[in-house]
């Protein structure tokens, strides 16, 4: 039994942590739901009691065992080595550690064995990233991955509760033509699509698009894989979809390829698109999958593959695969 | 002076024609609104005067120089050829005839040349390929374009007025706690992205991705060039962006293919993104330009440019492009 430390207890992921540590089953002893000063003294319920939010200092930590932070990267850098120096295991959701060579980068179903002999803190990849690797190793393991172009269309929880709130708001607005200005995003949400997530760089691409190529060349282990994305925020609440077309070094057809993906750890294929089925954001809403459809054969390109991917961005593309870790780690005695 | 038929002038493209034509101070003697037995009687304002709709019969093109067709292929199949015999050009926006060899495929910022000796039938191109061939155009001209991945975030007034009033219904009672089944779509689409636009055909693609590439082949006259589309229908009202990775033939740079896009005709460069500026569905949305941005070297290709193109459906993706068609008609002297 364990004592679990949630950085971020009161956010979307946060809150979805404790529902995902609950219906797993985690052997939990104390949880220690933590966050900023402004929700110190509310209460998170876990199994049926509530426990009291405290706030997050460097002394949060003593006794914990496994500390789960999603309270993003500024907090993440200024309390992460504190906990491991009071014996916790940081499993970090931000993007602060992802691409340190010291912190392994994981997906329990693509490279679990990248935990052993980690040094007190593992990240947990990107929303985009971790759904598409999850796809994308079986056919990695089966023909090889030269290249992956990516567009996404992702759901405003991946930006926060005030995302979803000021997108129901705006629409309501909108439909009643009292639409409030937008706050959280640059431009309005509602009825409308944002080709920005994250800041741009110089080269044009924003954060969003580099980290999903960088987190899948780690996770993957091809440092030579070619990535590019198209990321784009779309009026969802939850779960991000993917339009992914991927080149293999050996030929593979679409067939081949949906009965790898059927057998695939963490898959569940939806792809019968004469009934009408193919993954959809919200159907996949809640689920802990990783749902896969609309496999063909790229007709552009001789070893070309296309297919969509859906994922809850809060469940496998964040808490999910967050605590499928800790379950790792005591799994294989690598806490 | 010209005598013009509207056949479904009622619908969401029809109604938008007669807006163009207004705008442009098309020559127009006689509008002729023709729609179904249901829509007659009801009457059709142009230049602040009200015209009667006329129930569409194989008489109904009489005295018509120029009749735009917009009420879906089978009515285009039945009666524009009657039309024809009657004396008038035709300008279809159906895809009955996009792919016949008789019948020229035209944008005309990019093939204007091939209306030259048509047979009375000219066809309007689909939403998605008309912006796409825009942009895509002078950078074929430049460097040869090999190969085009498209993912598309399609917007419902693509599908029709109902389909306008299924997202707006639906949106609202899902808000409310009351939300009406879908009926125009086979899944919900409030806050929900569907990877489903037109029929399904045996490779896995729909007759929608897979005229992107026929239609962008025929009007580029690149019979050659590869292309793979995923096109998506998202809770947009109006307007169709799409993520748009090319492989050029000889190198072209990010910066030198923003030059040659902004010279280009019917294109609008939107691209600063540190400003937050970029092409958006609702600032793209009753605009006739071809809005592009996000142009950047594509990290995953030597010769590769990705690039995000929004252009408003009803428009250059349907009836600008149509009333444009006429004017190269009459400007050519190829009436």
């Amino acid at each position: 039994m364990f004592n679990v430390a949630i950085v971020g207890a009161t956010g979307v992921v946060g809150s979805t942590m404790v529902r995902v540590l609950e219906e797993r089953g985690f052997p939990v002893t104390e949880l220690r739901p933590l966050a900023s000063a402004r929700s110190a003294g509310t209460t998170v319920e876990y199994l049926g009691k509530p426990f009291t939010v405290q706030e997050l200092t460097a002394d949060s930590f003593e006794g914990i065992t496994i500390a789960l932070f999603t309270a993003g990267s500024e907090r993440s850098r200024a309390f992460a080595h504190a906990a491991v120096a009071a014996g916790a295991v940081v499993i970090d959701n931000s993007s602060a550690f992802r691409m340190d060579p010291d912190v392994p980068l994981v997906v329990p179903e693509v490279n679990e064995a990248d935990l052993e002999g980690h040094r007190g803190i593992v990240a947990n990849p990107n929303c985009v990233a971790a759904p598409l690797v999850v796809a994308l190793k079986p056919i990695a393991d089966a023909v090889g991955i030269e290249r992956v172009i990516v567009s996404s269309y992702q759901a405003v929880s991946g930006t926060g509760a005030l995302a979803v709130a000021e997108l129901r708001a705006q629409t309501a607005g909108n439909l009643s033509g009292t639409e409030p200005a937008p706050e959280v995003y640059p431009h309005p949400i509602a009825f409308n699509v944002l080709p920005h997530i994250d800041v741009f760089d110089g080269s044009g691409y924003t954060g969003e698009e580099i980290k999903v190529g960088n987190e899948a060349r780690r996770m993957l282990h091809l440092p030579d894989l070619r990535v590019s994305a198209t990321c784009v925020r779309v009026p969802v609440i939850h779960a991000h979809s993917q339009a992914v077309h991927i080149e293999t070094t050996e030929p593979l057809s679409a067939a081949q390829a949906r009965e790898i993906l059927m057998v695939a750890p963490g898959v569940a294929v939806v792809d019968d698109p004469t009934a009408n089925a193919y993954p959809l954001p919200r159907d996949a809403a809640g689920r802990d999958e990783v749902f896969v459809g609309r496999i063909r054969d790229d007709a552009s390109h001789p070893r070309g593959l296309a297919m969509w991917i859906v994922s809850d961005n809060l469940r496998k593309g964040a808490a999910t695969n967050a605590v499928q870790i800790a379950e790792s780690l005591v799994m294989r005695g690598w806490l």
